[in-house]
This record gives structure tokens, C-alpha cells and sequence, in this order.
């Protein structure tokens, strides 16, 4: 489906429940679209929804969920994976016939769990997930770019209703989105090992590397760029949205885990024994993953990773790449 | 020192062993601060040896390292850790009294190991390691601004002329770096944790990713936007240096890998057995550090990682952080 041959807009009432980061980026791609007559929204603080009408976010603001849920075509869920059972719960009683309800939840079997009993009949749950985000979160974190060119994961399973999907999929499109098909099962093991377990490693170094005694925090912030940082990057993720992420797709990252740990086994024997053939067969297959990501389009390959200075440190600007 | 005051070129001679990344970038920042009279260089392959000429990097090319460390008032080592030994063993008999000898090595206690017994009396060697670099390697891939802001560590020890280390010092800091100064061993202890381990864990995660049978290679690529594409980025780097680095620094590496070993262990158990506190306390730690890495200037709080699409993908730029 292209955007010329869309019917606009593609849902007359939005609802997000939920408005950080994700919901409020949403917004924002909705808006550059023209994809939804109104947007509402809810959102659990006064803060929250004060700012997201403050920045033209939503058109109208909601106290609980159940109000912003009804009559709305199309519900998106926008909240930590451990609060999406509740919000479900609540809107359930308010959801029209015919709308249509996802999610944006890294994790997807934990979902189904807890919200799909919560659907009535005649109303369309279909679960999804955007592969995209930064460390930031708030309403104030969101622009409309961030899910171009990135993929959108949507979980129907066989009772799913085909016209249903076709539109969900149309509206993740329009929002810049490639969108690929699988079930919760799969979704969750794919994520466990390109995103959850990263992750778990990557909170997991900078701690170790803060309980040291004979290097100092401040020595670790220093050196930082000889790969450390690139480690750091991923720890600064908000802490709830991943405590939830792990305990909801427990046996998926367990699983992945044991893996990881069995293969860093042989790593450190490789070390301890002097294999420097086997250190070097590891460390050349990683390279040709690496460059498949960069041939993919999902990162880029400039010096210094396309990284640049901060606008008010002490460093001068790195030269980049020229375009191929 | 600042650059107003430093009395130009601060060596008449400066010979490079070794024209990869570090050796070309070395080379632009010498040029950019007329620091060198001439600068010379050895490389083991005859098509580095032209690209180096024919770039201007250096302005004389020699087929052996001794004869380029001939008559030079600073010889500099930007070879793999692993090659060290071999080369100060051939540029020993050639050095000139009261020359400085130092090198770019990953590792420092090896490079003593290997290196100081090599070098005559009356000739000075100060290992020397800048924490700087990129992904990418050869005499094309050095720029002027690698080393701006970085910091670089010096590891003399107590019998090293202080003269002799100002002026090492002060060349460093006419390339851009901030410099530090530590004993061998604790250099090693402290790049293992910032470096080294988060290595090993990016080839590790890469190649635990590649060899599972439930998730292809062609989704782990597609959905690494999600965070294993900033574990992939480190994966990027040079077999030849890192498996010099693993097997050099085995004792520290090892050590560190065992501390993050208990940690991950810890992690997971909580993940098991649904200890969300203590998960919860655990990212909310890590955060902290990545805050401070940020605010010491090694890094961006841009949105999406400051990471630009590439060029020629098939993504939108996305929008970046004002300047605060």
C-alpha cells in the first residue's frame, strides 16, 4: 500500500492510551500524515496530559482510559508491558463494535495473556510492536521520523479478522513503517535476542564496571570510549519499561541467555588456553552480522559509528564518511 | 601546555612503525599542527607504503622498520599488539641516543614485556595508549580530529626521564588529546572493564545470534534496531588487534569476565524467580553511570543514539536534540 492511495483519514478517532515516547512520536506521525480525524488520549498524570494538549499531541485529554477508549476506531496502547493487563480491563466495557485495538509492547505473548480475555467479541485486538526508540521517554520525547524505515511487528493470530489487519498494517505504513507478520511465540524469541538480552548485558557491564574497586567511576567515565559507551548506551533505558520486559518474556530471555553464557564459556577458555585461531574465526564471523545491519540500512557505517560531538562538550566535530 | 606556547615542530623527526587507523589519523594530526619536521613510516605490505605517499601521510617510505626508525627523534609503534616485540627487536640496533620510543597498543603490561628489552640504554621508552577510534582500519581511514577530546595514557615507570615524558605528553596534547598517566598494570585492569570486556561480550552476543536456529540471520539484521545494532557496532572491529588484545591482556580480561559472569548471574536468577525490585534497582544503577558519561563529554544524548541513517538507506534523517 503506498500513501498516495490512501483514503484520509485512515481512522476518524484515535485513542492512545499511553503518551510517552512512543504515543507522543505517534501523534506526531499521524499529524504529517493526516491519518486520524481526532486523537485522544489518556494518560495516568495531570502533568502528562497537561503537556500533551500543551503540544498539540492530542486534541482531547482524558482521566481514565475507559473514556478515551470510547467510540474511538482505532485504541492503541501505549504503556509499560506490566500495566497493559489493567488498562485493558478498563477499557474493554467502552470499546465499539468493529474498532480495532493494539498495542505497542516489546513484548508480546505476555500481552495476549493479560488483555486479550479483556477484548469483547466484534472488537479487533491485534498485538504489534515498532522495532523503534531511543533512551529518551516523555510526551516531549516524540518526532514524527522515528519509525521511518524501521520495522513494525503485528502478532494476528488465525481467528484474526484479514480486512482488520490489512488496515492496521496500512496505518503502520503510513506512519513510516515496514511491517512484517508473525505470531507472539516467535516475536518474542526474534526480541529476546536482538533487543532484551543486549539489553540485559548492557546493564549488566555498566554495573560491574561501577562495582569495581580498583577502577574508579570516574576512571570508567574517562576511557569510556574505547567501548564502553557503546555499552552505556542501551543502559540508559527507562528502568520500569524494562524491569517488565524481562519478567514478561521470562522464558525467552532465559533461554537466549544460557546461550549467550555457553558461547562466552568457550570465549574465555579460547582466552585462558591462548586459541588465538578460535578468538579470530569468533571475532570474523561477528564482522559479516555487523556488516548485514549496515547493508540493511538499519545503522550506518561512518567513522566514529556516525557519532557526534555533544553540542556543549569540549571535542570538535568528527569528519564523516562521504556518501557512497 | 597550550598550542600558543609550544616551540614548533616539536620533533624533527618523527618515524611511524605501522600506518593503519591510528598511524594515518596520527599523521593528519601532526600535519595539522606542524608538529613533526618529517615524518617517516614503515608498513609491511608495499600498497600501504604507496597509499601513505601517495596521501601525503608520510614523506618517505621504508621497507623495513629499522630503517625507518633511523636518525628519528620519536619512533611511534601503531602496529597489532601481537607485533610489537618483533619490531622493537628490529628498530633497537638503529635508534638514535635520546630518541623517544612509544606506541598505540591496546595493551601495556605485554608491550613492556615484549618491547623494553629491546631498547637501548640511552633511548626512551614510554608506552602510551590513545583511547580513540573507529570501526574501520588502514592509512585511508585516519582523520585530523581522532584523537580532539579523547584522552590518551601514558604508563612510564619510575626510572622514566621526566623530561623525556613532558615532552611526549605535550606532543599528545598538541594532537588533540587530553592525557593521563598510570602504572602498566592498572592500564590493563581499567581498558579491560571500558574496552576490552565490552568486546568480547559484542562478538559473543553477535555470533550467539548468528548460530540460532529459530531466528534466521536476515531477522536478527532486519529487527536490530531494537539494540543488538549497538552490539554490533564494537563487532565491527580488526580480528588481527583484538585477538592480540584478548591473548595479551589475558589475566585482567579473564578477571573481569568472571565479575560480569556472577553479575549476570544474579540478574538472572532475578529474572527467574521475578525479583522486579531487584531488576529494577539494577537499571536504575547503570543509568547513572551512562549519565555520567554523557555529562563528561564522551558522548551524545541526541535522539537515536545521535546515529544518522545512512546515506543511501532507504530511511529519513531523524531529528536531533537542540543544543541545550
Amino acid at each position: 500500500m503506498t500513501r498516495g492511495k490512501l483514503q484520509h483519514p485512515l481512522f476518524q478517532r484515535v485513542a492512545l492510551i499511553g503518551i510517552g515516547l512512543i504515543g507522543s512520536s505517534l501523534c506526531h506521525a499521524m499529524r504529517r500524515g493526516a491519518l486520524a480525524g481526532t486523537i485522544v488520549g489518556y494518560a495516568r498524570t495531570a502533568e502528562t496530559r497537561a503537556k500533551a494538549l500543551q503540544l498539540g499531541l492530542i486534541d482531547q485529554a482524558y482521566t481514565t482510559a475507559a473514556e478515551a477508549a470510547r467510540d474511538a476506531d482505532l485504541v492503541i496502547l501505549c504503556a509499560p508491558v506490566g500495566a497493559m493487563g489493567a488498562l485493558a480491563l478498563d477499557i474493554g466495557p467502552a470499546l465499539k463494535p468493529g474498532a480495532i485495538v493494539t498495542d505497542v509492547g516489546s513484548v508480546k505473548g505476555a500481552i495476549v495473556r493479560d488483555c486479550a480475555g479483556h477484548i469483547p467479541a466484534g472488537v479487533h485486538f491485534i498485538p504489534g510492536h515498532p522495532i523503534a526508540g531511543t533512551e529518551q521517554s516523555g510526551p516531549e520525547a516524540g518526532f514524527a521520523t522515528l519509525f521511518d524505515g524501521r520495522w513494525c511487528i503485528l502478532t494476528p493470530n488465525d481467528a484474526t479478522d484479514p480486512a482488520a489487519l490489512e488496515r492496521l498494517k496500512g496505518f503502520w505504513e503510513a506512519c513510516g513503517s515496514k511491517v512484517d507478520i508473525m505470531t507472539a511465540e516467535h516475536h518474542d524469541m526474534v526480541l529476546a535476542i536482538t533487543s532484551h538480552v543486549p539489553h540485559v548485558l548492557a546493564f549488566n557491564i555498566v554495573n560491574t564496571a561501577a562495582h569495581l574497586a580498583e577502577v574508579t567511576d570516574s576512571e570508567v567515565i574517562k576511557f569510556s570510549a574505547g567501548g564502553f559507551r557503546d555499552s552505556t548506551r542501551l543502559a540508559a533505558s527507562d528502568p520500569t519499561m524494562w524491569r517488565d520486559v524481562f519478567l514478561n518474556n521470562k522464558e525467552a530471555v532465559l533461554e537466549m541467555l544460557a546461550r549467550f553464557s555457553e558461547n562466552l564459556s568457550l570465549m574465555q577458555r579460547a582466552i585462558r588456553f591462548g586459541d588465538g585461531d578460535a578468538i579470530f574465526k569468533t571475532i570474523t564471523e561477528a564482522r559479516e552480522i555487523r556488516r548485514g545491519v549496515i547493508q540493511a540500512g538499519q545503522d550506518t557505517a561512518a567513522p566514529d559509528f556516525g557519532r557526534r560531538a555533544p553540542p556543549d562538550g569540549d571535542e570538535k566535530p568528527v569528519k564523516q564518511a562521504p556518501a557512497k
